[in-house]
């Protein structure tokens, strides 16, 4: 740590000074109470306070600002919404923190080539019900897309539930303006859906967690948006049973647009956290998947659904709960949002972000349960099962902080162990960013760390965005 | 070009002995008949002979190539089945050709991950007729498909037709054994539908044209096989109303699995080079669009066909030709997939890969012709409408050797000028190569390919890997 510090310089006074002149005094925050909410994110625990936090307006004042802080060696760690559960914005080496949320405008909504170009502040919720009035989809939606930004969404290239069907966010990405560390502003790509020109390098700022360039405009292909869905509930008696129903589904021909997966304790904790939510949840059921299906025609969907009946009923399923009304839609996904909310009020936790080929989650999932067993901790798994994408979130309860601190986390590395033995990854979807860089080494040999090391140093030569993420 | 050739060294005898040591003399190939066919590929006119042609075995193997010749300062240019239209695999100096023609075992067909993991010689047609067994697909489908290898789709990310629906080959790779320059060994990724673990290395090998690495296995993600699929094909009295008719398709909803267009010219000139393909077409009419819908349930099928003849009738389409007969499917697919072969066999051409954002179809292949006409070309456009990717084959006819070779490209470079104003760029899916390097700069500026070409040090530090492609 100290080794890429002693190459940093602390934000001085005319520092400040270049940054009021260029972007006006009231975005530039110095005092501890305007930077208290810049200091933390929603990794637990964690709080690095950064020296200043800076608001600019547009492409042109982060030029400004990039140009400078490279020249001078100060570290910047751009901010999107700070949903991250990584610390994937925290300014670990203190330094300049660049909020990119005035950039939150929606700049083109393209009905002809269904496309639209967007800033990165604008939260993913409100860009996809602005092309829904357009009767557009853009699919990708993580839990928290009532606050995340797109910008952030791109950062850790996110998926969310619909990705099961539709992919993740790389999948939607045509074209970004990013401000290089030197202040050079490029466009990756083009506003096409084939590209053969050059190195992808679109595709590579998509998941660098802002260790590359700073995103500032985004052009995301759109889809028209699907007419009718179908939400059910399908209860399970193992974790194991579940798990096997998620393989068989796609295996028949059947691609839901959502496949999630709860074990029992998450949907008890999570009910009785919302208190609004009833469920009724046989005492046998052990595990659930809530399913949706898609597309433009009822009658469709209703056959698609009694197909997939056949198979779950292959697996022990229980009695399906088929969401009758808009209501108990909500109600169904509201649940399914709000558990890591449940859990995380309880005690502290951390969540762990688990990702294998999908047939294997049984076996995942028997690895945590074994591994939690032997280090003594609790855990909830739930998420995204039609992707193989589990998250694992492990509960403190009354572990120690010493225990929690330093024997917790060689049971969190015997869990990614298991993961890539299992032709899987560390991260399917949150990122890296500061806490689980030190389980990188048990995807990637040294030489490949060095390689990305080697991109980072191509694209920032003195190491000042984002230091301290993904290795 | 004598500048980066300074740095290399030519093959020796003791290179030579080193090469049959490690994979055996009936696999280094010296003698110039042998060498003929690696001195060229599908692009017209250009010839390089490689100084030997080695055939590794395995990854092993060509671990050992790649470091002695990394530590000798050889050039290697990867050859796949020499179907690029970019010259993206010749020796343009010298040194080794590395053909991974003997890669080409499909090592597993996993049908409950729904992947396949191939090595990079099997031809295209190969690894689909055999996950087709299974009742799987791997949709993406380039013209050459039967004759051009997944190794070289990946070097180019490869389209073709279906590319509208299913997307093109990056988008259904999941990881890639790759051997580097010094000949060390990395996968890229996992076997996963989600990753957000480090930079995507995945995303970024997938179109560098061999630059950055040799690909010597793959994991593709695999779908079941849709059951059903119509194709027919829809004539238009003008370009303009064709290529407006592709962009309205899909606002309405309906997204075909292939929508290609042919200009008139096109559809004459492969019918008469076939032979026996007959299609009856009305003299008025100027463009075709040869579509197909596939899915699981045909009387959903009819019904979207329905849907999508209301739309074409908005654009003074005439009598929709439907085939009737497997046989005259694939005699319509014959024909599209013929257009390159019957132009060819006339004169020498050349043939640009254009690709703008769909909707601006019409005035691309306006300002084509307008050019043409400035310039004194003639030209056949065909290619994927959906996408917005048109392929244009200028053709010499009775040009003086010298006009071509000077004159004309300044044309093209018109040509592309225009792509890139209307939001394009110039490769949609065959790669920029040797020959498009020069019209690079209309896309990037100088510090965006200074970006890509140090991306490529880091891989490759003495530039011995395919040098003289892409930039």
């Amino acid at each position: 740590m100290s080794d890429i510090a002693a190459n940093f310089k602390q934000v001085s006074a005319a520092d400040i000074a270049y940054f009021v002149k260029t972007i006006g005094e009231q975005y530039v925050l110095t005092t501890d109470s305007q930077k208290d909410k810049y200091s933390h994110d929603e990794t637990e625990d964690l709080r690095y306070m950064p020296e200043v936090v800076l608001l600019p307006a547009d492409t042109a004042q982060i030029s400004l600002l990039m140009s400078y802080c490279h020249k001078q060696h100060i570290p910047v760690s751009p901010r999107a919404a700070g949903t991250g559960l990584s610390a994937n914005s925290l300014c670990i080496y203190g330094g300049v923190m660049l909020s990119i949320e005035r950039l939150n405008r929606i700049l083109d909504i393209d009905q002809n080539n269904l496309q639209v170009t967007v800033e990165p502040g604008v939260i993913t919720e409100v860009l996809q019900n602005a092309v829904k009035e357009k009767g557009l989809f853009y699919p990708p939606d993580p839990s928290s897309k009532g606050s995340c930004y797109i910008g952030g969404n791109i950062a850790c290239n996110s998926g969310g539930p619909r990705a099961v069907k539709y992919g993740v966010v790389k999948d939607w990405v045509l074209n970004l303006q990013v401000v290089l560390a030197t202040g050079e502003v490029m466009w990756t790509g083009a506003n096409v859906l084939k590209n053969s020109t050059g190195y992808n390098l679109t595709g590579l700022m998509i998941g660098s967690e802002g260790t590359l360039g700073i995103v500032t405009q985004i052009v995301l292909k759109l889809i028209p948006h699907p007419k009718f869905n179908i939400v059910m509930l399908a209860p399970f008696v193992s974790m194991e049973q579940a798990a096997a129903a998620v393989a068989a589904t796609f295996r028949a021909g059947i691609t839901p647009s959502c496949m999630e997966f709860m074990e029992r304790d998450a949907i008890d904790w999570v009910c009785g956290w919302l208190g609004d939510v009833t469920i009724p949840i046989a005492p046998e059921v052990r595990a659930n998947l809530l399913i949706e299906l898609d597309g433009n025609d009822m009658d469709m969907l209703y056959r698609e659904s009694e197909r997939l009946y056949e198979v779950l009923m292959g697996y022990e399923c229980g009695d399906i709960l088929l969401a009758d009304s808009d209501a108990q839609k909500t109600d169904l996904w509201r649940m399914r949002r709000n558990v890591a909310n449940a859990v995380k009020t309880t005690s502290v936790t951390i969540e762990e972000d688990t990702v294998v080929p999908r047939y294997h989650l049984p076996q995942l999932l028997t690895s945590i349960k074994e591994i939690g067993k032997k280090y003594g901790f609790r855990s909830v798994c739930y998420g995204h099962a039609g992707d193989g994408n589990v998250h694992v979130r492990i509960i403190k309860d009354e572990l120690p902080d010493d225990y929690w601190r330093n024997e917790v986390p060689k049971g969190v590395r015997e869990i990614f162990e298991r993961v890539v033995e299992l032709g899987g990854t560390i991260s399917g979807e949150h990122g890296i960013g500061w806490v689980q860089r030190r389980y990188m080494d048990i995807k990637f040999p040294d030489f490949q760390l060095q390689l990305m090391r080697d991109i980072k140093r191509v694209f920032d030569p003195h190491g000042i965005l984002n230091p301290g993420k993904v290795f």
